[in-house]
């Protein structure tokens, strides 16, 4: 049995064994997500995984219920209640409890107290809500605050469970009907802002359909030479796509928690050869890793096939990134890169992005191609590509 | 002269002598927005403000240059470069090399170590990206790591520059552009998520206009019993829209950085009675808090002023939250509530969001108005009411 076919709770418990931990305390939206399946509407969430016991969710009294996971032990603290000026020393007081509860000693208990990346919670117009000096006041539950179970932690993330797997193509469905408005608005005289804007309503317009209780999009559409700074950043502006464009656009798209990272780029009627030209080899290049990807292959290998046939073309300084990441419970999850020279191996339940580019400057365009691609036991399965919205 | 008429240079200079110290290190988007006027792309820049010499922008190579403000020292570090395994090392390193170059010893550094609560950067699909260890690195540099100073700076957050109170004046211009599209969809028969999506497109197409170039908005939408949960979470969902309903939207939107939160209800048609007597109710009270603003009055004051109101319908436990908070930097930015007993005063400078709120599950329905509201010399200036988007 693979990794990928196990269940999280299994993979929880092998890692806390591993460590000779009995509890995990986990509070990042990606985490809460990739540890119980529940995605936070304030951020202000909290959970405790056992070795020996089930998990317990604490979540704000203002938490909506109604996507809640069925089974889990939810307790509520006064987050939100305008009698109580500190709910975060009741939180921790009561994780304490919770603890003890399981005769779980400090030393036996994990906990993530950085705050450095993670994903956003729902309502994500700012970030996670925490106070100052909230992971100070975490650290007092244990006697390991210094992260130094990190990076253990995040090979967690890196091999995904069957109905991961189905709620990153859910989202990856959800981000090709936002795809499939970008192509219908490239015409000439359309501002790139009111391109990115249809592809962002037609992602909020999901809401509602096939399950989905959160859905939203990042759109970022960079026409002619503003497509050669692609490989730098992805903004829009207000400039009008003219015909003979280069048009590409960065598409970050989020369904309940699971995201989907996607590039595509397209001209506007026929591209002038030297557009046309970093375009297909852009699109060979990434065809070209997405073919090699199966169990056993190195990371570096795959950069190697797609990063060859740019340099074949003497085109080897334009392409200034890596060829892909990890992605999923995070717009950009942990894990290795595909990158020059990275042996680490793919396997079964991983999902990557491949997104070679090629920008010049001096042309005035540049090109990327992005899909996020499923290991398979025998291959792989490309998440994102959806009848008439590839490249 | 009032401290909304000083310089921000000269109100972080006088923090800095206060505090003894030489130099502040900030990394997060509202702190350096606060700071330098600089609204960072990746959120990963970087900045050091010195009691005796220009500050230094430390930005990644990555970064756009066209925004960051004139006569700004910029350093690039190599964020970015596939070459650099451990561009944050490489920031740490040529950061002390600044303060060195000032003759500024590490106890007369202060730092922000902490990753709690900010805004978030233009490209916002994610946290900023700061890798785990980043604080514990930042830390080396001062021998004041534990933020102690952190309730001190927060305080310069309060006393908005004419300059700034003009930015957030546009952010407010703008989100009720977002307003005028809630109004106009207002029709039975249309999802909450199709208004929520109209609205945020009418925000993001104003990039370009103004001297604006980023505009991005948060909106939901809540109808007919959905509005009853208003005072505890805000989302759209899927629900049509009917005659008689209450509708509600809460709405951030930010603006080059600088930050409006808004929120209107109306009804679609003729409210029903026992929704009228609370959308009025609310009306009522939010203008009698609006009316009393001016410089030395207690926040508790203010916050009485509308809770009174709606105590003496027998309302007061439907009104569960405070009156209001200060904004302008992030959606939420720090400083005393407006809420019951608070006794810090309003002083020229300080811009405040009032929004009582009402939300009665019995009859199916709530009703909040939330307006940003300027301290001005003599009293105040409501920067959130355009004709057309009134509630």
């Amino acid at each position: 049995m693979t990794a990928s076919q196990t269940t999280r709770a299994e993979q929880i418990r092998s890692f806390l064994r591993q460590l000779n931990l009995q509890a995990w305390i986990a509070w990042r939206p990606d985490e809460l997500l990739m540890l119980s399946g529940y995605f936070p509407f304030w951020g202000a969430s909290l959970l405790i995984c056992f070795a020996e016991a089930e998990p317990v969710l604490f979540v704000p009294q203002l938490e909506p219920r109604d996507h809640i996971p069925a089974g889990l032990r939810v307790r509520e603290y006064p987050w939100g209640d305008l009698k109580c000026s500190d709910p975060y020393s009741e939180l921790v007081s009561a994780v304490g409890g919770e603890l003890a509860k399981q005769n779980v000693a400090s030393q036996q208990v994990g906990v993530n107290s950085s705050a450095a990346r993670t994903s956003l919670p729902i309502q994500a117009a700012e970030q996670i809500p925490m106070p100052e000096d909230f992971s100070g006041q975490l650290s007092k539950l244990t006697t390991h605050p210094g992260n130094q179970f990190q990076i253990a932690f995040a090979d967690l993330y890196l091999r995904k469970t069957a109905g991961e797997v189905d709620a990153i193509r859910r989202a990856n469905r959800v981000a090709n009907v936002g795809l499939r408005a970008f192509f219908e608005n490239l015409q000439a005289g359309t501002p790139e802002t009111e391109i990115a804007a249809a592809v962002e309503s037609a992602i909020y317009l999901q809401i509602g359909h096939d399950g989905i209780f959160h859905s939203r999009g990042w759109a970022m559409v960079q026409s002619g030479p503003n497509s050669a700074c692609a490989g730098r950043f992805n903004r829009s502006t207000a400039r009008r796509l003219e015909n003979g464009d280069l048009v590409l656009i960065e598409l970050a798209t989020c369904v309940n928690g699971y995201w989907s990272d996607l590039t595509r780029t397209a001209s506007v009627g026929s591209a002038k050869p030297e557009a046309a030209e970093i375009l297909n080899l852009v699109r060979d290049a990434q065809q070209a890793a997405v073919d090699a990807v199966r169990p056993g292959v190195a990371a570096g290998y795959i950069d190697a096939l797609a990063r060859d046939k740019i340099t074949a073309q003497g085109l080897a300084t334009f392409f200034t990134h890596h060829t892909g990441h990890h992605v999923g419970f995070r717009y950009h999850d942990p894990g290795f890169l595909i990158l020059p020279g990275e042996s680490s191996k793919l396997e079964p339940g991983m999902v990557i992005t491949l997104e070679p580019g090629v920008y010049i400057p001096e042309r005035g365009c540049g090109a990327r191609i992005e899909d996020d691609v499923l290991v398979t036991e025998s291959g792989h399965e490309v998440l994102s590509r959806i009848e008439g919205t590839e490249a």
